[in-house]
């Protein structure tokens, strides 16, 4: 999330909305158990939640919500908003505040964190301490609220699902019972957003990743590292051919790197100690260790180092789709999103002050090229600078360079027109950079990658070339991945697309499918010339009825059904139909080739 | 080396030549060094050598050989040599030759280790020991010599260099002086052998790697872990891509695994703890451990068990330049060819046993079609089996399964008329397989790859198939790499093309020269055509004359110069030479377009 949007948002009415249905949840939560202790109750992103204490059950487990008991509490939720309750803030000192929440041990707690100066629930240090009351519920609570409960939408809001959380994220406290709930400001938007979550969940990656065959994680390989199974190979084949068309029209020339290196090269590079958090243990061979690269640029200044360089040989742009490791906890891999081990389209370009913002306005327009391609509508770039205080702690220590390198960007970025916003303290510990969100088809927002620039390693590597009047020039190193990780695209692409590819990238584009056991030597035929046509083609040599095997070839959301009965075989045909169920006629095998061939060529984004 | 060439040799008239060259060597020194203790001085691939122990000089160092001793004694063993001294075996008992060689400790020390059942300097246990005289020398040993000393032609040996060595290989033993000779049937041989080592030295990968800009290895990184530069990356990417273009021609489908995994599947492999000692070592994370993979086989096989497969899906051909590591001896590292992280040309067929022979021999053919491609003349196919005494020990314990698949593999090479030759005790742990070896065209020999069976891993890894009758079936599985890996195959290539690579493998295809500064505009013009066409093209833009740049080119074996000069400019053409000096006049764009286009698409040998 964007630092100024969540400023907007808490202070949006959508936010206060929001934090009303959570007071009013608690309120009818208390009803229904009198006996449940309040945990806290925040708006969050689409929503809200408050977690309760229902106290232990006959089997000594924490009591949980009943399956009906949502419907129930959202009935009643609606009287107390019909009611129009007006919401009163009242300070209090913390003694009194001790008192109203004397029986409820998760309030005392928080009250007690407030007097010490911790942070409430929104991670503010608040004081004075303020209540909000509402009917006959009184919270602690630091607003904002709206005026009166009326101002809920009775059919704007909804109560989703329970989950289990412990008291304060842990552990070793006790588990409380969370109720998720959303709310808008009318039932329009809440139905949209309830579609959209329909939608995310047929577009789970993970979902269609297993149907479509397209990746597997195997426990007994271990989290986070995907098999590419052949039909999702297909995806990153046709990625990292898209790339190295693009790359190479763009002057860039590939490597390849090894993937483990010496801890020497770590220490060298600043990666350790700093980033060991983040990478695999080491490989200790007699006292020489070897760790897995969490990232590829020392290689490449390595490879720039590898011999003296000379100013004609600049911008010198390195690429290369390398693997980076990265140890990210076992709690937080999700599917392709996150993972330990991904294929980055990587590239540094080192380049000369005078030649830097040509280099940066043409990397930020391939990320805008790109984006046309995939009909990737919606994104936000954010420049990401140091902060003063970071100053040789996360960051590079010269105050100089930072600020010559951000205003460099500004620069750039205005020139070229791109529009951005900017955030304090996001930046890389070598120097400043762009970061780049994007938002999927159906508006979720994914963060893709960066384009950076680093004054810093070059002077690390003691990297420099001969300028033109024969000196020694350290270059600047501007780091890119305009597509990220080939993981996480692809995980995005396949929520984008609703695993409904394009052509191009279809792992399989078309299948031939016989009307009788009589047309399978036509249909294999044809599959054999179109297959020498580079295109990919199956024939469904399967015992099903002709019906059924259109239905498979839509639920794997191949694009054309190429069906071939007598008719066809006689006139030399193919009857066309699509996944969208449209139904072309007959063409000939020539006409059809010809059709697709100029979809790939031209990665074209329909049928 | 082939078991079945071994034994020849050692029976050849050129063993018994070299082994008799080597006692007149020991003979000569001996006179020139009195003091002299002899080591051994055996036979070996293209000469012999001896060791001496010269005794202690003045600063307390192990005394070397001068370095105008060589041809004083080279000229000293012609005189021995043209005397034609019958060479006399003698059959002795120990005691006997504990006497003859009373002052000569080292061959105490092998009489010793022949009394009590060692080998002798072949490796041999001797009993009985046996001595060999000519002239005035005695030497013990096993023969087999030549009749009389005149056998050695006056002008077909020669003594090549010294080395030191310690005695026995031990470090912790003395330190011998190593002088190495080579000797052959006549003058020409001779002359022939010269030529090819000057030739090798020529060709020698790791000195055209680095001229050619190839690869580096950097000790940051860690020895025997290249990285490839752009020059030497075109040469991957160029042979991947051909490999994918047959293996997709052949039905194979890419899949791409992880590098690293979990212990348990390479316990469950059985690659630990058997493979350890080749294996890095491991990232212990809190308990579990993770291990680079040495192989690609058990993450194919993940993928294989991914799903239930039907007989409709075999035979299942996954292929993937996959990436192994192997914890080779720094030691044994020799630039490509021995390195630490290899990335093969993999692949896994799985199938029922009535697909084996046609799969296998559909595989060979590969094997044959690669190496006309790469006109690779001379190669050796071996059959390598199990031994009985392996079994249940480096071999999968099912004697009945060896037969079976051993008499498959014959069959299958015979029936496909491949010529091969079979070895006892060479198979893979999991089944036999055929061994390739290679020769370059200046005749030096490379093992290149395998094409294996495999009946246990399928048992391992509980791999099965739905057959036709609606039965589980276990397949076999063919694990095979005709171009072996990138980094030895290249290695290979080097040498074998002398770094002259064939247009279509060259990193740079064509320079444009122009012949003033005047044209370099039109020289620019012409790269940028010819660059759009996909033609890996450069304009050399350095302040030197055009002689020198020509030469530049040469030195860089790149196959095409374009010489532009105002008469070019003026007709839009180009005068092409080619990398042999050849002059070939101006032709248009077009016309060179087309040839060199055609050179590429069909892979051909020649400019």
């Amino acid at each position: 999330m964007l630092n100024g949007q969540d400023t907007a948002y808490e202070e949006s009415d959508l936010y206060r909305l929001r934090h009303t249905a959570a007071h009013v949840l608690a309120q009818v939560v208390l009803e229904l158990y009198p006996q449940a202790k309040l945990g806290i109750g925040p708006p969050i992103e689409s929503g809200f939640y408050y977690d309760f204490d229902l106290g232990i059950d006959e089997q000594g487990q924490p009591r949980t919500f009943k399956p009906d008991d949502l419907p129930q509490l959202e009935k009643r939720m609606r009287q107390i908003i019909a009611g129009q309750h007006p919401l009163r803030c009242q300070e209090v000192t913390v003694d009194e505040a001790r008192q109203k929440f004397s029986d409820q041990p998760y309030k005392l707690e928080l009250i007690e964190g407030l007097e010490q100066g911790d942070g409430d629930e929104s991670g503010e240090t608040a004081v004075p301490i303020t209540l909000y009351r509402h009917d006959n519920f009184e919270d602690l609570c630091r607003g904002p609220h709206v005026a009166h409960t009326g101002q809920i939408p009775l059919d704007g809001f909804k109560l989703m699902h329970t989950a289990a959380a412990y008291w304060r994220g842990d552990e070793k406290r006790p588990m409380l019972q969370r109720i998720y709930g959303t709310a808008w400001h009318s039932k329009k938007e809440l139905k949209q957003y309830l579609h959209l979550l329909e939608e995310a969940k047929k577009r789970d990656h993970r979902k269609l990743g297993r149907e479509l065959d397209l990746y597997v994680i195997d426990e007994e390989i271990g989290p986070g590292l995907p098999l590419w199974l052949p039909k999702g190979n297909v995806l990153r084949e046709e990625l990292e051919k898209l790339a190295r068309e693009v790359e190479d029209k763009a002057g860039y020339q590939r490597v390849s790197t090894p993937h483990i290196a010496k801890e020497a090269l770590y220490l060298h590079s600043g990666h350790l100690p700093y980033y060991a958090g983040d990478m695999y243990p080491p490989m200790d061979d007699e006292g020489t260790r070897y760790y897995l690269k969490p990232m590829n640029c020392p290689f490449h200044h390595k490879i720039f180092a590898s011999r003296p360089r000379s100013y004609r040989e600049l911008p010198l742009r390195l690429a290369e789709y390398g693997m980076v490791y990265r140890y990210e906890q076992s709690g937080a891999l999700f599917g392709l999103m996150r993972v330990r081990a991904a294929q980055q389209n990587d590239a540094h370009i080192y380049c000369s002050e005078e030649q830097f913002e040509a280099e940066f306005i043409d990397v930020m327009d391939m990320y805008r090229a790109y984006f046309d391609l995939f009909g990737i509508d919606k994104y936000v770039m954010r420049l990401s600078k140091h902060s003063k205080d970071g100053l040789g702690k996360k960051y590079a220590d010269n105050e100089a360079m930072w600020l010559k390198t951000e205003e460099m960007v500004r620069q750039a970025m205005k020139n070229a027109r791109v529009p951005f916003v900017e955030a304090e303290d996001e930046a890389a510990f070598y120097g400043p950079k762009i970061d780049v969100q994007i938002w999927s088809a159906i508006g979720r927002e994914f963060s893709l990658a960066t384009n950076q620039v680093d004054f810093a390693q070059p002077a690390n590597f003691d990297l420099v070339f001969v300028n033109e009047r024969g000196e020694a020039e350290r270059p600047l190193c501007i780091h890119r991945a305009p597509l990220g990780s080939h993981e996480r695209f692809i995980g995005f692409l396949i929520e984008h697309y609703a695993g409904n590819f394009p052509v191009w990238l279809a792992p399989v584009q078309a299948v031939v499918i016989p009307i009788t056991d009589k047309n399978l030597g036509y249909a294999r035929r044809v599959t054999a010339v179109l297959k020498a046509r580079g295109i990919r083609i199956e024939v469904n040599e399967g015992d099903e009825r002709m019906n059924k095997k259109i239905r498979q070839a839509q639920l794997q959301k191949i694009p054309y059904m190429l069906v071939v009965g007598d008719q066809e075989e006689s006139a030399g045909t193919v009857s066309v139909r699509t996944r969208l169920n449209e139904i072309r006629g007959s063409i000939s095998l020539a006409q059809f080739q010809a059709q697709i061939s100029d979809l790939v060529e031209n990665r074209l984004n329909y049928l």
